[in-house]
C-alpha cells in the first residue's frame, strides 16, 4: 500500500491524532477520540471506524461490544494535518446511539450558568448494550 | 466566580482541553484547538471564543487579528469531561471564515483513495486577512 498520505498526517508525541466523528445527514457530532497510524489505515481500508483506546493501550475497533459500529463515508485532515474529521454513519440502533453511556452523541453536558447539565436522553441502557 | 464547573473538567497534562467549534445553524465543523483553564473561563464570561495558542503559548483571542470572531451559544462537555464542544456563530466575512487559510472551515483535505485533495475554496486572500 501507498502509505505516504499516512506520513502526510502530523502525528502527536505519543503517536496518536485527535479524531472527531461526525454523522452524515444530521451533521451531528458524534464524538471524539484518538487515532494511531495502524487505526487510520484500518479505517480508510475497511471503510468502518477503528480508534486506538488510550485507556487501554489497543485498537478499539468501534462497536466491537457494542454493535454500534460507524461506517465511514470521507476522512478529512485539518489545515495543520493534525486533526482527523470522519463523515460516519452511526449504526447498530435507531436512533443512533455513538456514545457508551447509550446516548446519541458523547456531548450530552451543557453548560448553564455555572452547572453542567445533562440534556440529551439515554436511548439505550448501556447494561443492555455491554452484556 | 463560583468555578466549581471548572473543576468539572479533566484537563490534560498540559493543562489543556480539547475543543470542538461548530457552526449553529449548518452544524459543520469548523475547527479543532485547545483551551487551557482561563480561556474556557474567559469564553464562559465573554460569550466569545478564546483558545490557548500551543504555538505562541498565550492565550488566542479568535478573530484578535483576522477579524473572524466566534460568537459563543453553548459550551457542551462530553461523557469523560475531558473534551468540549463550542456552538458558534462564525463571525467577520460572508460566507462565514474560520480557517487561517481563508476557507469555511479547516477541514478541507479529503481522502481520495491514497491523497489527500483539497476540496473547499478560499473564500478570501490569507494576505487580506492578515494585513
Amino acid at each position: 500500500m501507498d502509505a505516504s498520505w499516512l506520513d502526510a498526517v502530523k502525528w502527536d508525541r505519543d503517536g496518536l491524532v485527535p479524531v472527531i466523528a461526525q454523522e452524515v445527514g444530521s451533521n451531528d457530532v458524534l464524538m471524539f477520540a484518538f487515532m494511531n497510524r495502524e487505526a487510520l489505515a484500518l479505517t480508510a481500508e475497511r471503510g468502518r471506524a477503528v480508534y486506538w483506546s488510550r485507556s487501554r493501550q489497543r485498537l478499539w475497533h468501534k462497536g466491537e461490544e457494542s454493535g454500534h459500529v460507524q461506517q465511514v463515508h470521507e476522512i478529512r485532515l485539518d489545515c495543520d494535518n493534525d486533526v482527523v474529521l470522519l463523515k460516519v454513519t452511526q449504526l447498530g440502533h435507531d436512533p443512533s446511539i455513538a456514545c457508551h453511556t447509550g446516548r446519541h452523541a458523547c456531548f450530552f453536558q451543557k453548560l448553564d450558568g455555572a452547572m453542567w447539565q445533562t440534556v440529551e436522553p439515554v436511548l439505550k441502557d448501556p447494561e443492555r448494550i455491554y452484556k
